[in-house]
């Protein structure tokens, strides 16, 4: 790795630390942040380690206006041997300029984002929480910055890094989800974003979110954009179903976001000969299954919970209830092997984990 | 109108204007904007006209990352007796409001916004330019300023409206654009925000932009996300055609936009005795009136340009020059009336013009 010069300016002071065992997500952030600017013509430039402080922007900055910006996300752990680990980060930069090919924003450096995330950690290191189930979540992010309504490509952008303690997401074990099937609202389709992490993306998912939650349900389940029939994804995650024996998850068809804990599962269960399949699968292929009896799992898959079991679907007036409502036994060895090797506590045969 | 309580706190260093004869669009702002915070449990709070100024946000403030937003367009004129008219005003905060219940924005009270709108225009009319075709264009957004990494609505809110004089759009006269149709980028589905004015629309229509423009073409004609078929948009305007003496624009269908330049032409071509239709049209239809040579007319419709005559189409290699690539009588007499009314030079027979 080649030796970038990233300025560094530390904080004199030191925020109080929030308690590590009562840790919400994504609400505490650490002393530090990175920041690199982008200027037409002279491409990104100053890469900083500042202190974690407020973003000045004119009113009429773009990010407000048109929504150009992408993000990441990812976690850091403590092994017990007091190491820190990433999962597999350069998979997240890789998409992070995908995501900016979308939305027009210039392309980084994913050599330089992975060297500047690492000396960031490396700094706020005090931050990683060590409990179980705890980590350092990570979100890269760039932003339009400048100051023009017209309704164009931004001629600057600022990227910055932000790290925030987040606690265990099972504090009592795991509990499956119950999940609502979305049959007014569309997250996305081919053609548009949805396959780029951008801001609205998230956007558009949120009233879905809160009719569901009204209801009693915590996530919807996203169907195609076209036909209303095809899965696509589960709240912010990918989503896998066990039918049968065989494991099925909806092809990359443009309007899905391609997850690095979705590809890391694939590998897995290859991994242990069990077969993985990447398809079209309707919502009536999934009530059909349910009705033979032969719908075993569902789970998500995502950074924030690594895998998240399905408990219920509900659907035009129907529940579906999977595995009698309990996690399923291929969803546990998944989050147990998954969240071992990220935290390295088990082997890691593929390499996927990144010493900082 | 109720008397609202707005603080006003006067620049003491007014900004230098630019040349009114030479404005680009959107590029400079006035000396004062207006903001309103909402917090939750307290609802909108602590109105005010302040000196522009920047905004400072947690880089952690949700509107960096999940889009949650919403704005608006519109005008205010200068008449020759130095009166400030603005057109239709009401109808953008009635948008604005259900742009807000899509995104999950709390509502705002119209009226107020309406009343800070004319406080803050008449605090900076020195800004208003005067030259033909010129005016103030006005920008209210809301955006999510809570700081929190979780995918919900925010609890916090900032509203504010920001103004920048603007030059005539057409310059030298009336020029039709060459628009190409696109066929692989998607601006918004049914079910998605395409009816909302959010960021996130804007954000998703850019490449497609960029690429037409490489090809010569200034913007591209949006077809439906689910059959990429049928007509929706062109850039960011409405859309009307003038097919054997009747005009069709595409009927509302939740992924479009509900413009109000786009009602005020339906209103006046009735008003004209002119057939309008609204219903689906699709691209093939287009090109089968143009080949039957009766196509007469193509325009987009939107606040910016209020009539932008369309003179050429390109789909699948082939040119579709609309009326010899010259603006057509009826989108010149849609662009007199309309301007004349907006500015005061022509009767208002729908009492759309509101004094400041």
């Amino acid at each position: 790795m080649k030796d970038y010069k990233i300025e560094i300016n530390l904080t004199t002071k030191r925020k109080t630390k929030p308690q590590f065992d009562r840790l919400e997500f994504g609400k505490h952030f650490t002393d530090h942040m990175f920041i690199m600017d982008y200027t037409e013509g002279k491409g990104w430039h100053d890469p900083r380690i500042v202190p974690y402080q407020p973003i000045t922007l004119d009113p009429a900055a773009m990010i407000f206006h048109y929504g150009q910006t992408v993000f990441e996300g990812l976690k850091a752990y403590l092994t017990k041997d007091e190491e820190i680990l990433l999962f597999r980060p350069e998979q997240n930069m890789k998409r992070l300029n995908r995501s900016n090919a979308r939305l027009c924003i210039p392309q980084i450096d994913e050599e330089l984002a992975l060297y500047a995330l690492k000396q960031l950690i490396a700094i706020d290191r005090d931050w990683i929480p060590s409990l179980e189930g705890t980590s350092l979540y990570i979100r890269p992010f760039i932003i339009a910055t400048e100051p023009y309504l017209g309704v164009a490509s931004s001629k600057s952008y600022q990227f910055m890094i932000i790290l925030s303690p987040v606690g265990a997401y099972y504090k009592e074990g795991m509990n499956p989800v119950k999940i609502a099937v979305e049959s007014q609202y569309v997250r996305a389709v081919a053609g548009g974003t949805g396959n780029a992490k951008t801001a609205g993306n998230y956007a558009a998912s949120l009233k879905a979110q809160e009719e569901a939650s009204k209801t009693g349900y915590s996530q919807v389940l996203w169907l195609d954009g076209k036909e209303n029939t095809y899965i696509e994804e589960v709240g912010s995650m990918n989503i896998f179903f066990k039918i049968n024996g065989e494991v099925i998850t909806p092809a990359l068809n443009g309007s899905i976001l391609e997850g690095v804990t979705r590809n890391s599962v694939i590998q897995l269960l290859r991994h242990w000969n069990i077969t993985v399949v990447e398809r079209k699968i309707s919502i009536h292929e999934i009530h059909q299954a349910y009705n033979e009896g032969l719908l075993e799992e569902a789970f998500g898959t995502g950074t924030a919970a690594v895998i998240s079991p399905i408990g219920e679907f509900f659907w035009k007036n129907e529940k579906l209830v999977i595995n009698n409502g309990e996690t399923g036994p291929l969803s546990k060895k998944l989050y147990d092997s998954l969240t071992g090797i990220q935290n390295g506590t088990q082997p890691d045969p593929f390499g996927w984990v990144v010493r900082v």
